[in-house]
């Protein structure tokens, strides 16, 4: 399947859906993606490697922008291939968008009159939409003022480690160069700026085991977990405001387990416990803070123990940078905290700026009937056409 | 192999730990009974069915005495055959046994002097030296003062649904009429009366699904059960007397589990709670007390289900009827309660005191290194013999 990158960013999309492109199985997709670019495209260096296409120029510009977007989807649910609707504008409802600097509030679809267009499909919001405008941009921008890197990668949908920007990270960092990384995933059409950090802890009980018939002869760790639970259950959580976006913290229980049978008095059970935190924590700092939440119930009982079991940090919005001022500027000034983990923290660990930026509401993502309307298409394209075309101060 | 019913039934023991029998595959073992009962006893009646093996006598005797063992075992663990060792007699450590009557006391080995005779061997304790006590006393009681009913069995060590005595009870109920019922199951040479009654409910908790990241957009299904646990953890249970025999009730978590995945708030989440209670309350009787325990959490609560998932009713000790009192007089006086629920209830549901006597400790069931001291075997045979051989009054 040949792909036109020219051709209106709104069929591009269409086009990369019909591309099934579930994670570790992306070799179909990133062929395309790379034929495309090497035959539509002037002035990029194009590699391949694994299922990630890189392409980068270097015209000698002041400043680089590197737009990143992973090209594999959840598994597909009888939504490929896509299909376009046009549907009652939906002002409120799924349109409706959280804003960290003022809490909930309406925004209108940018669709006029009482219509709009939708594309519904696997990929539509997470994130071939993305993929698509980088991609017509590529083609089609006349005079960037940037020199631009692109990086389409694999396997960003299933377990971290066979993350292909993570593969980049460890084989080609050099690709990573930039002064401020857009990755297209779905943030409404609203630039989301760094991330929260995330751990999760195992809350082990011990106790000891017996018949649940002579259940005095026992120690039960499930019931001891019940003081863990309620401690969670009590917690009230931050919320710090930094550089402008909000970030809202959270300590969750995301799994409980125990028990032995059905007749015996367990001596082991566990609650592993999420807790995202916004990104002026370390991960060492954030992981003191659970423990000093925990520590009422831990003190003086030996049989409750806390595990690290996981931990990536957070990351910083970066939104003082120059480059990523503008790109906010070009935007209408509007922004507000990522919540979500992404990988625009690779970024930030790297010093370099870094926000989300693409169409599409994140809560359809993974959805059975996710859609995008398809102005958020455009939208995003024209702002990063402008973006793009303007001369770093 | 042919089992030699007039040997020592300490020899027995050992023959029929030798035929492995692990539940559903009892076809041998029941064979080999069966070959025994018709060649070595007179007078008996002898029925095969399925793998049960029933043999009951006809003398118009007054009263009637059921007899009855389960022939399978739980899987072999490296512990057949048997073998027999002399060991240091132990007066305490694993001979030790709760006391109903007078809470843990020592009770002294019933061999002599500094060693014992000990068998090994999977079945050994649960429960082939109570058949092999059944089996002698059937072949050598020179004068049975009552009528006797043996009932071998298979699958008891499984789901409840294949349990051969169940089979007998819907397909052959009128092998189950006696006076009195013993099962041989161990109870390390008491008498044990009675069970307790058991049920099973699931506490669901609800709630509501989102991305952890934004927990506070969800509602934690695992945070609800922390008030569910805390209510287990501070429940005191109640201990009741009946005929002689203290019945020590418990609420016990015996399963909890919940989670969707790693970065998601659960919406579901669910702790499995076992009740066991005294005889002297019905299930209904008992569901209603876990109930009302449960209900200062659950009053306003409408996302806090309880489920019954499970029930057996327990069996009051009977040990009031003339027939069971006379066991007891010939076992010394000496009876405690029953915890674990057993195949009595079976009878006292049908009106039939039913008591639990066999050889070897209870807590060495199931276990790699299964093993009953054989002078309980001998004690067992002759008390059953005394009391067999005695006229009812």
């Amino acid at each position: 399947m040949t792909l036109n990158l020219a051709a209106d960013p709104i069929a591009l999309t269409a086009a990369l859906v019909d591309i099934p492109s579930v994670s570790r199985d992306e070799a179909a997709i990133a062929g395309a993606v790379e034929a495309a670019l090497r035959a539509q495209t002037t002035g990029f260096e194009v590699l391949r490697h694994g299922n990630c296409v890189l392409a980068r120029t270097d015209r000698g510009l002041p400043q680089r922008v590197l737009l990143a977007g992973h090209l594999d989807t959840v598994p597909i649910a009888d939504n490929v291939p896509s299909r376009r609707e046009t549907r009652a504008s939906a002002a409120t409802g799924d349109e409706t968008r959280a804003s960290a600097a003022t809490g909930d509030e309406t925004r209108a679809s940018a669709a006029t009159g009482d219509v709009e267009e939708v594309l519904y499909g696997c990929g539509t919001v997470d994130m071939k939409s993305g993929d698509a405008v980088f991609l017509h941009l590529a083609a089609t921008l006349a005079e960037p003022a940037y020199d631009l890197t692109l990086i389409f990668y694999d396997c960003e949908e299933i377990e971290a480690r066979f993350n292909g920007l993570g593969a980049i990270e460890r084989e080609l960092p050099e690709w990573l160069a930039a002064d401020v990384a857009i990755l297209g995933e779905p943030s409404g059409g609203l630039i989301e700026a760094g991330c929260q950090g995330t751990l999760r802890v195992r809350v082990t009980a011990g106790g000891t085991r017996a018949h649940s018939a002579r259940s005095w002869l026992g120690d039960n760790a499930i019931h001891r977990l019940g003081k863990v639970l309620a401690v969670l259950a009590a917690y009230r959580a931050r919320t710090v405001d930094i550089d402008g976006c909000e970030y809202r913290e959270g300590l969750s229980a995301v799994r409980v387990e125990g028990g032995v049978a059905g007749n015996v008095v367990p001596d082991e059970a566990f609650v592993d416990v999420n807790f995202r935190f916004a990104p002026d924590r370390s991960v060492d700092q954030a992981l003191q803070h659970v423990r000093e939440t925990l520590a009422p119930v831990f003190d003086g009982d030996p049989l409750l123990s806390l595990e690290l079991t996981d931990s990536v940090a957070g990351a910083l919005p970066g939104l003082a940078a120059p480059a990523a001022a503008r790109l906010v500027d070009a935007a209408g000034g509007r922004f507000r905290a990522k919540y979500g983990w992404t990988d625009v923290s690779r970024f930030a660990a790297r010093g370099i700026p870094a926000v989300n930026y693409g169409p599409g509401d994140p809560n359809l993502a993974h959805k059975r009937d996710e859609h995008v309307p398809v102005a958020q298409i455009t939208e995003v394209t024209d702002t990063l056409r402008r973006f793009l075309s303007a001369e770093p101060a």
